[in-house]
């Protein structure tokens, strides 16, 4: 019925159209590459099962989302990525976000903390509090969370080789607070796999990088059972250049690396699988991204059940953090950064995320004024209260466009995950640079078509302007190197150090055997021992990882 | 089969997680007071048809849109609203906004001018220049498209009392620059309905106003064919207070009162139908609005087939200019308002409007500067280049939330136009005060949710913060009364009073007799002829209309 009447469409009304005025374009392509037809009808979703395919929220296969009620529920949790300078400033700033209306945290860390030194170390020079906040020892870390019950917030946490020794603190402060594990909400990062692939702050090796991984898993479910043990990350993987169906393809791949991981520890998947999180990007072109997270939920559900064999449904849950795409923000014109931020946003909420980072029109120049974080978490209030987009589940579900290309984009990831199994697994693709070599291919493509305009960025290649330099941005403070350095020095003097040598050395033992890290890291953490300290240990055990060494 | 699942799903885990965590609200209404279901499935669509309900883009029921290759043949045209002070400075602005990539002009007309009075009447004190150019004649016109060939843009003119005097003056303007009327596209308001309605810039009475405009619809379709004869607005009726349904109701009743009384003048409905062009809001209701637009299409496409008995198909489609929702911005943190009407923009695109006014972030405060101004257009080119959504045609269909809500809000306009049939047509529905009642009702109900807080607007009663008197706003400088009145004084001294008169002399006779006011208008603008003195004459004739008086 519909073929006929759509080929007398054909041949007629587009027809005479067509002759005499022929498209923009030849082709119209997704950023993956998927071919975006004129018009979708019943046709395009012929043979297509709704209940194989979408079902109902909170169920098997999870593509309408995971939790029954969605956003009638619960909104999802503005989480806007934050921390720079001293703990002190990092503090103010997460009681700024939480007094703007932000309803959980999210702490970025500076490079000397991420790779595990001390801002005293010579590696530390110039970078203390530069890109996050700088975290030596518990002491930091109990003024950065200084007046936030940590029963009342979740907190997610961007760490990764160092993540067991951040958890550790987090619980020492909850300690303090008063606050059980049981009661304590949040993610650590914790995915040491993107890190080689794309993101560079590493310190181990893989095998004993994934053993830390996995000893928070298990700590975690028995110790702090509501926390999201990892937060596996397609967001660097796209932000290093790749297109979207590699961003969910090699996050999912690397989730598979993770929990293979754990049961071949012995882990039972359905004990570590349901506190699994994700982190994806949303980027420009909309109702890719939208397709994008539904296809991720449908994959992850699937390969858990059937491949895993997990069992209870909430091992089957792709649950995920997503933040806006810092890539495509634009340094020219930053307040047309709001209207890209708001258009991500605006899929990321239509794909069905549990929490959002909105990036800060100023992030292309440098650290967001209070002022620019502000219109990025505005930017989620207005779309989740007054919008309405939040009132009824997976709104597009049905969409004849929607649909096909959540099929084609799934079935793009799932032949990147085959060629990955067939190379071994991810551990082995990142060794031989196959996902290396995949995302900067696409990330070249881009720039090629960017620089021939072919893809058109506004106000870079097209829609200039003389502008002049930005003024009121955020410049961290170049003295808290040396003033972190005297607070370190200070601590040092007044702490015990015969117990700071005695966890040190149990953290040495244990990581020499097979028992969980993260028991000896707690003591070690409320001895305050610093973050320094502790890696060295583990440096001095597990080795260091070095670019282009075998992994 | 999805109604026992949905059975199933609902006592079961849906069931589970609503005893323990009830959703945020009791019922969920879009704001035309639709309820929005948590979830929509094929059951929604049960009965539904493909090709009765949407069929392709370009063909009836034009659901889908009014052309087959909609935005991949050419985007919509980015058309913003601009006009203020003298016609030198709006001049510039237009300039301006060519350059920055707009591609059709809108013309902003001050208040003298859309009543019909010259800048030296005692009524025009203080307002000259200050909501648009003040234009007392051709020589004023003159200037403001001085350097813009009128063969190559389009200009939209938001004129209604008055449309036939500047339509006649574009005219003289392109006869002046060798563009043959042939060549000239753009749009006059020419919606007089609307102005006793909901905007207040009437002259005449009713009757005399109908034929203007009815005058204007013939005299184009033979002499300026390409133009749109009227642009039938819903705009100011939302911005009034109305519902989503509201608006596209009586927006619709009053085109089939146009339609009416051209076809009781004597015109074919194919002879003008086809040049009539409609003008919506883009609010905030996301779905609503894009589920709006597509109601709009169909219900516009059968009143024109099955009761007016149209045969051309050009004569059923609806085409139409969009503005997002002045009434949503807030003179609060207006930063926020670039989000609200970047969602905005993007419903009007994925509702398929033909242009776009994206509103500039200080409207709620001032004029828009420059810089605001470009921020809302760069918003339409950051949608319409880089986001992909204008590759493929009516990308939501089939959705089965967005096609059952297509479907409620074209029965609630339906029944609005039942009734106001009933009634005996738009014009005693205005007379008798139903539409305004209607629509005063619910901003009543708008403002009463808004105060308590059971509506939120972020910023104003919800996520309020002290803020600074906002900085760099654009203020007309009030001398410019005075400027225009010595213009205007200098022009009637160097013109041929003669000729003047004597084209004032066959406005009159021809206005007291039967045929079209268009050719002698046209005369009297070429002779310089102010627009306060065509008016007079017209005013002498027709007489005037007083708010209250019956219509």
């Amino acid at each position: 019925m519909t073929k006929d009447a759509r080929e007398k469409w054909e041949q007629g009304a587009l027809a005479k159209v067509l002759k005499r005025f022929p498209e923009r374009q030849e082709q119209f392509l997704t950023d993956s590459g998927i071919p975006v037809e004129r018009i979708y009808t019943p046709e395009d979703l012929e043979g297509w099962d709704y209940l194989t395919e979408l079902g109902f929220p909170g169920e098997y296969p999870f593509t309408r989302g995971v939790q029954p009620t969605m956003y009638r529920g619960r909104l999802w949790t503005m989480r806007q990525y934050a921390g720079f300078g001293t703990a002190q400033e990092t503090n103010e700033r997460f009681r700024f976000l939480l007094d703007q209306g932000q309803t959980g945290l999210s702490a970025a860390f500076d490079l000397p903390t991420q790779i595990g030194y001390d801002s005293e170390h010579d590696l530390a020079e110039g970078e203390v509090g530069r890109v996050g906040v700088a975290i030596d020892s518990l002491e930091d870390m109990e003024v950065v969370f200084d007046g936030i019950p940590l029963d009342k917030v979740s907190t997610s946490m961007t760490i990764n080789a160092p993540a067991s020794i951040l958890l550790a603190m987090y619980q020492a402060v909850g300690e303090k607070q008063g606050v059980a594990p049981g009661k304590l909400n949040g993610t650590v990062q914790n995915d040491i796999l993107k890190e080689y692939v794309a993101r560079g702050t590493y310190i181990f090796p893989p095998e004993p990088s994934m053993r830390l991984v996995t000893d928070v898993f298990e700590y975690c479910s028995s110790t702090i059972p509501s926390w999201n043990t990892i937060s596996i990350s397609g967001y660097h993987i796209r932000e290093a250049g790749s297109t979207a169906a590699q961003e969910i393809a090699f996050t999912i791949a690397n989730g598979i690396a993770y929990v293979q991981a754990a049961i071949d520890k012995g882990l039972d998947v359905d004990v570590f699988a349901g506190r699994l999180s994700f982190f994806f990007n949303s980027h420009v072109n909309f109702f890719e991204e939208i397709a994008k997270f539904r296809a991720a939920r449908r994959i992850w559900a699937r390969i858990m059940k059937e491949r895993f064999k997990a069992k209870n449904p909430k091992s089957y849950r792709l649950r995920f953090h997503t933040q806006t795409a810092g890539s495509s923000l634009t340094a020219q014109q930053p307040d047309n950064n709001i209207v890209r931020t708001a258009m991500q946003a605006l899929a990321a909420v239509l794909g069905g995320t549990q929490s959002l980072h909105t990036n800060s029109k100023d992030e292309a120049l440098a650290l967001p004024t209070e002022e620019s974080v502000r219109i990025a978490l505005r930017t989620q209030q207005v779309i989740a209260y007054e919008s309405g987009v939040a009132d009824t589940i997976d709104p597009l579900a049905g969409s004849y466009f929607i649909e096909k290309i959540t099929d084609e984009i799934e079935s793009k990831a799932l032949s990147y995950i085959k060629k990955i199994d067939d190379m071994g697994g991810a551990v082995r693709a990142i060794e031989n640079g196959f996902m290396q070599r995949e995302i900067q291919d696409s990330a070249y493509r881009y720039q090629k078509a960017v620089e021939s305009k072919e893809k058109t960025v506004v106000g870079v290649n097209c829609f200039e302007i003389e502008e002049e330099q930005p003024k009121n941005l955020l410049r961290v403070n170049p003295a808290i190197g040396e003033a972190q350095k005297k607070r370190l020095r200070i601590l040092k003097s007044r702490r015990d150090e015969r117990a700071v040598a005695s966890a040190l050395k149990n953290i040495e033992t244990t990581a020499r055997g097979q028992n969980n890290l993260l028991p000896p890291i707690f003591e070690a953490v409320k001895s305050y021992a610093s973050i320094g300290e502790i890696c060295n240990v583990l440096r001095d055990v597990f080795g260091v990882y070095r670019p282009g060494q075998e992994i």
